[in-house]
């Protein structure tokens, strides 16, 4: 099945709002076994928009509108596709009762110019949408399929997934697709690709990589006739992907890194505490973004300058005989925060996050320590990027040290 | 004007990543006077980008292409050109000499395959990279104009502001073109925009209002015959809406909240600590995101905990008096931050994160507080939202009460 999507609003060609919603669908279309081959974005115009509509219509199995569903005049999405069919708007009495009700339960009468929003032509079927006041339309004629939904990125979301998908599959007869996606850390793209070249190749189950902010995300999917077989598809490449990978693969599918030490720290009935000097509350942030993390974290330390690291029990000797960017600065501090905090694990961070260098060392230096009960380890990795970067990546190795510790491999 | 934007790249249409690059043209459009009407994305496909791209040329005085310039087989933007344009690609010396002096100075030699990047069309001029190989192309026919840059965000934006932009100001003829960004805090879209209603109806220079992660941000643009008529517009227009908006303004351009207040500080001879518990952490690393912080900054507190907050001097009397989340609590925690790091200001955050309530508060209660030498003063917003935005805005919140507490307007 080919498809395509157009993105309707003007506010998208000012570049007001960048169009999230088509990467949003495209994303999901592989895994429903539909090809996308044309993405365009048009201002509220009925001329130009309809030319866009025959256009896609006629040369795509599947157009995906979003945007132009409200009770504006600037809204002109459902005249365009009516003008495209060829067919008049009607006022729909299931659909107007519903809105009006919808207004009624909020206490107010609905203003006229919302009837727009009950419409539709003899060829489409109304879309729900409980989250808010545009239903969407789908459309069928001649073995081709439009789809109008509203621009509202979580009404779209939540009408794409409830509404369209199983019609979709209805449309496509009964390919069963599974998908699930492994999260990788500590390894670049092409070193986890050449670890993992040997399963590449195959063409069902498939293996996408993408590099995110967190990480190595690889996706596996695979078509078959059942669920069962194609979760079993899956199954069985994931089991060999961890063998490939081992350690590096922290999660799946929803998990995050700080969750991930969340739960292993929960598990192990032990409580962290973090003292960070150039991540500069970053490590803290990321942690306390987990709701529950209150449970087992007991609070973080910045210290910024030296005076505040001694403050907090970093003893002065280290740091003048080692400097304050030292693998065993670092290792006091993650100690330092642990007695100070009253937690079983200290995690600590040191480093240059530049512009400038700092006791002679160069923008991008890092260390970061943990300490579990005593038992302490550091790590010294090397981020000569820019400072919102650095300070990233260096989190992310912190957490990852944390993660491996607990596990037992580091 | 009339523009289009063609972004090319499977890439985009799997979802693999967002087209980034459309979205920043649209928004540098407008000040250059150029209307953007269309925006397409395509699929690295010789014959489905040359339909794109004849359409394209027809009907927009300008089109404006990113992607497809890389030495690979996919890359087939230059081909599509020249089909559009009915011409034939040839290798250009100069282009050739240019590139291979790029490997030459990385020590490598050139692969054949790179060859590519140095060929032209008869209509086509080149237009230098400096940070990559790939030159862009700017091809001038019948009076339209068709641009190629790569698809590379930094390179691309590069080309744009250097080589592309001066080319368009010459075949647009001289209108000078100037704008301001204001950035606002503490009003909504709406109330910023009645308060400044009678200014928005300027058609030159214009108001254009856009909600932003760090508030509402206004962009002042006047058109000209000279620079020095379009920037007094611009100012005289600054004045009025300074006028209207007040303290609520607080920077201008790449000014950031976090940064302002650093000024303030500095300008003051003022330091800064903070203590957070809702927020996390999120406040220091925000404060440490700016560049020289460590001048000011004397480092932070994550009291996730009541234990951790009393550890660091708030009275166990006030927390069991009033609750942990209270403002009492949010102004004995700035005062604790201030001595515990010996800084001349503090700054506390104290609230209820959710998604469970706490002490009988619910998610979104929020107290922030300010001690400038003793100088007290607290502030009780509610943001029932999402975690990480409750965090955002809490932010942002505390950030604005030390700003304004240093003006001297709390």
């Amino acid at each position: 099945m080919q498809s395509e999507i157009v993105s309707i609003g003007t506010e998208i060609l000012m570049g007001q709002i960048t169009d999230t919603n088509a990467s949003w669908i495209a994303q999901q279309l592989p895994s429903l076994g539909i090809d996308l081959y044309w993405v365009s974005a048009v201002g509220d115009n009925v001329g130009r928009l309809v030319e866009v509509l025959q256009r896609a219509f006629s040369r795509s199995d599947l157009v995906i509108c979003t945007g132009g569903l409200g009770p504006t005049e600037d809204d002109v999405t459902r005249e365009a596709i009516a003008a495209t069919m060829g067919e008049d708007i009607v006022l729909d009495p299931d659909l107007e009762s519903t809105l009006r009700g919808h207004f009624a339960r909020r206490g107010g009468s609905m203003p006229e110019r919302n009837l727009k929003q009950a419409t539709l032509i003899k060829s489409a079927r109304a879309l729900p949408n409980p989250r808010g006041t545009a239903p969407g339309w789908w459309v069928e004629r001649g073995g081709h399929v439009l789809v109008a939904m509203p621009g509202v990125p979580h009404e779209m979301r939540h009408m794409w997934e409830t509404q369209v998908v199983p019609r979709l599959k209805t449309v496509q007869g009964e390919v069963i697709i599974h998908s699930r996606l492994l999260k990788v850390i500590g390894l670049g793209e092409s070193a986890a690709e050449e670890r993992i070249r040997h399963l590449l190749k195959s063409s069902n189950p498939t293996i996408g990589t993408y590099a995110k902010e967190d990480g190595i995300h690889l996706r596996l999917t695979a078509k078959a006739e059942s669920i069962e077989q194609a979760s079993a598809m899956v199954h069985s490449l994931e089991a060999q992907v961890r063998a490939a990978l081992g350690i590096h693969v922290y999660g799946a599918d929803e998990d995050s890194l700080a969750g991930v030490v969340g739960q292993l720290l929960m598990e192990k009935g032990l409580t962290l505490a973090s003292m960070e000097s150039c991540t500069g509350g970053l490590v803290a942030n990321v942690i306390t973004n987990e709701p529950g993390s209150s449970a087992y974290f007991k609070g973080g330390l910045v210290t910024y300058s030296n005076a505040a690291k001694v403050a907090f029990g970093v003893p002065q000797a280290t740091i003048d005989n080692f400097g304050a960017v030292s693998p065993e600065t670092a290792l006091d501090m993650a100690e330092a925060a642990r007695r100070q905090l009253g937690s079983s694990v200290g995690l600590a961070v040191t480093g240059v996050a530049g512009p400038s260098e700092l006791e002679g060392k160069p923008p991008g230096t890092v260390h970061v320590a943990v300490d579990v009960d005593g038992r302490r380890k550091a790590l010294s990795p090397f981020f000569p990027v820019v400072r919102e970067q650095m300070k990233r990546l260096t989190m992310l190795t912190a957490l990852d040290l944390v993660r491996r510790t607990l596990l037992g491999t580091e």
